[in-house]
């Protein structure tokens, strides 16, 4: 299993409009090749800052099943006007399981 | 509930011992007042960087409590001669919850 972590900085002011365009784009990875889990945290020191949290069966779910797809254009196309920078993105694995 | 993700670059070589290291913390994090989940997740692109997930049931529980326990400088005790460069730590919480 593979966590994708899409760090997204938005524009100052489309904090709520951003946030309501993730909650619409749900369904298309939920029906994604492979997507486990989806979910979005904003940052309490920077409130305009995003981490986008996309578990995943594997690395190519995403980033060859998903982004060749046309749901991702999908995606991008509802949230992209919000995006202040482009977002930065990294695989992670859990390797520890404290509890 | 609170996120704090904290990313964390060890010196090469010391992967390994740092994961170690982190399983062997993992009773300071467990006792700790507020703390509900720990774990490490490793970087797929970058296999020298980290992020510790740590749950906390508020904000002043990692950044007043923890922080100034006897437990906190043991964590560090146990960890910071693998660390690179210094923890970028950020706390995050959960505003859509895909599915």
């Amino acid at each position: 299993m593979i966590l994708e972590i899409a760090q997204i900085d938005v524009k100052a002011g489309t904090e709520k409009e951003f946030e309501g365009q993730v909650a619409k784009a749900a369904p298309l990875f939920k029906r994604a090749k492979g997507c486990k889990a989806m979910s979005l945290h904003r940052s309490t020191e920077n409130p305009s800052r995003y981490r986008l949290f996309v578990q995943w069966e594997t690395l190519e779910n995403h980033t060859v099943d998903f982004r060749n797809s046309a749901d991702f254009a999908e995606w991008r196309k509802l949230v992209s006007h919000c995006f202040d920078t482009a977002p930065m993105v990294e695989h992670v694995s859990e390797v520890v399981h404290g509890f």
